[in-house]
């Protein structure tokens, strides 16, 4: 893992700008499928899992059997973890739950806000080897906090047409009222439209491949999706309070994700950096994952040398990395300059897994720099806010003539007019 | 305007699954700009704005002088009203500010959410006819409340080469920090990547036509985006206590901005959807705006006779209008209802136009349905939030095995080693 300054970072570095590449070949895939999955519901669901997924299905939905056979599958550990990893998700997010309000003005206004759950979410939960239990806790669970009717599920099914059973058990832990065993674009489309099997929902969550973030781009619009995932990061702050291998072992767990994840340390010392970078070294070679954590860090790892932690915190402001930790010397001081980011990890003990499986706040973060713009997935995501306005026909009086005036310069005289037939005499 | 029992309407309207239509051509074209404006800059945005606006120009820049010009223009009347206007639209939005807030758990764990602004946003305010400086405040207003370090403001020129004076005041008063005489797809493509002359921004909020909406669609997950609005609409529900001249003039006043717009009345009660009925004809008579007007109504207006209120809060909940008036005995009673919904206007003295311009919530608003998944624009979509996680030693011992357990079953062991490592001898 290379130390480098900033200068040289930023040199090697130069801010592409957005990280969507347009992929018309893509798009034309994603969209043919999206049609035909419309026109022909269930049987081009059907049709495209046996395609893609290499298993002809009968039924979409999975049993009360296969549910209780992966309950027979679970080791009492397993179990015991993921009973205690909801316990945390739901303390939590339960502080998140937003309440409806109202505000009293003059002469009988009467203004708020009421905040309602969505009717229905449809959760994707990607399939294969990258089977995440965690990621079905951390979407079902808030939605089920913010009182969410019907939570549905799709997984793509395995070769054998089994869901993996650790998935099947978190969502049913979770709440999840109906999984489907549909994945890719095709379950995109008929969570966003509904099939003669599928219900339509109103908002679509979860990670997926490109498929599915495209499918999600493609339908956002006519329901709501939660953004739109690009490659992970890590960005570790480290002063000489820090342990090198607790650095290490962060760096290694954010970069075995993916070849394109991007581990990063900022520290104000040379001697850490230097003892990091032996570290990370050392771990690579004992690590499971060790070809993607090699290219992973070879590619985006750096070790950036910087004078002081004010240059730290610039540097981290313009990343907005999607994990943050602060491993500095009274880490809670140090919040009040932190603008970007996703989550923020202080001290020693506070590694990213722990926010990954147990700490309680949602994994589901912004990545690629867009936690300058975006929050974790809440509670929020699953309810939407009404505007409520009651004026009396005194207090209408007190405005009557501004509203007409405004109205007119815009030209909307049907507005004006609306407000002019309630005036007094 | 045609009295229909639900079953007709039903009939009439089987519902469309998804407003938005894939217009490949229209992509094409959109993407060529984005694509250009990121290429050549500036130079490409004085191009386009030569051959869409039909105006060159030299500095793309909103002067102090153009700003002085434009407040010479103002009568006394308009700065009253927007004054008026901008006081109570800060009023309330000042009550969506959120706080960052902590919880404690036991062994020292210190969790959170820090809210923060966004560090700067674009707002688009379309020009020419449609020139509305209530869109300014609307946008800007909430923006500024939640402490947004920079709002650009983008709007096409006019054929002199002049932004609307209505438009310039609106913004100063708002706070608006600079404004761009650019419009279409090449202002969002210059406020998502930055070109010599334009900073990027993190967010871009505001209507515009298909061009806008299209560019906006494609920027977004680079940048964030508010919602993509579609043609919107008002349903009033109205029992015997109703007055026909108000509830006319609301549906006309929201029929007046397009043809594609929708204004319904659901009534319990036959006599007054006769009454409704005649008032309606005889209103569109006198209105200036009478081909729009009639248009609408003709094709999307609709008076809905239904039995009971049950029935017609059951339809309102399906529909989620952007504007919804209970003009019904006690409407404070029937809000619990009402779970779909942008505004809901209470009473007599509360139509649609007061909301547009005066009472303070926002009236950029979720259309086409979209309430039923997303809330009016408000200060909470210039902020976002950070998980804040703290644990001590003690505290991670107590759930390392749990974690470890977890990500091992997801195949992640480099995860579980991040615990391994810390985890007490």
């Amino acid at each position: 893992m290379r130390i480098v300054t900033m200068e040289q970072y930023s040199l090697e570095n130069k801010q592409g700008n957005g990280f969507q590449q347009n992929d018309f070949e893509l798009d034309k895939t994603v969209l043919g499928i999206i049609e035909t999955v419309r026109e022909q519901g269930d049987q081009a669901l059907k049709e495209y899992t046996e395609k893609f997924d290499g298993v002809s299905l009968e039924d979409l939905i999975v049993t009360p059997e296969e549910f209780e056979q992966a309950q027979k599958q679970m080791t009492e550990e397993f179990r015991t973890g993921l009973q205690k990893a909801k316990e945390r998700i739901t303390a939590f997010h339960e502080e998140q739950k937003e309440k409806s309000w109202f505000i009293q003005q003059e002469k009988g206004i009467l203004l708020g806000q009421q905040v309602t759950p969505l009717d229905s979410v449809g959760i994707y939960v990607p399939g294969g080897k990258a089977a995440y239990p965690s990621t079905v806790l951390m979407n079902a669970i808030p939605a089920k906090i913010a009182g969410v009717g019907r939570i549905a599920m799709v997984t793509p099914p395995q070769k054998d047409g089994t869901v993996n059973p650790h998935v099947l058990v978190a969502a049913q832990e979770a709440g999840v009222d109906v999984v489907y065993k549909i994945g890719g674009a095709q379950a995109i489309a008929a969570l966003a439209y509904g099939t003669e099997t599928v219900q339509k929902v109103m908002k679509i969550t979860g990670p997926g491949n490109a498929f599915v973030a495209r499918a999600k781009k493609w339908v956002f619009g006519d329901v709501a999706i939660d953004m739109i995932a690009g490659p992970s990061e890590i960005c570790v702050v480290a002063d000489d309070s820090a342990a090198p291998e607790f650095v290490a072992a962060d760096l290694l767990s954010q970069a075995e994700h993916d070849e394109r994840a991007t581990a990063i340390c900022v520290t104000t010392s040379s001697v850490f950096a230097e003892a990091l970078q032996q570290e990370v070294a050392a771990q690579i070679e004992q690590a499971d994952r060790k070809l993607i954590i090699e290219q992973s860090i070879t590619d985006n790892g750096r070790i950036i040398l910087v004078d002081t932690l004010e240059e730290a915190f610039q540097f981290v402001n313009e990343l907005a990395p999607e994990h943050l930790q602060l491993m500095v010397d009274n880490p809670m001081e140090q919040l009040p300059f932190i603008r970007n980011a996703g989550a923020i990890f202080l001290g020693n003990y506070s590694p990213e897994a722990l926010g990954d499986y147990m700490a309680g706040p949602n994994h589901t973060l912004p990545t690629s720099g867009t936690a300058a713009f975006s929050s974790p997935l809440g509670v929020y995501d699953f309810m939407k806010r009404s505007s409520i306005i009651h004026y009396t026909e005194l207090a209408l009086q007190d405005v009557a003539n501004d509203i007409i005036t405004i109205a007119n310069a815009e030209g909307l005289t049907a507005h004006a007019y609306s407000i002019q037939v309630r005036k007094a005499d």
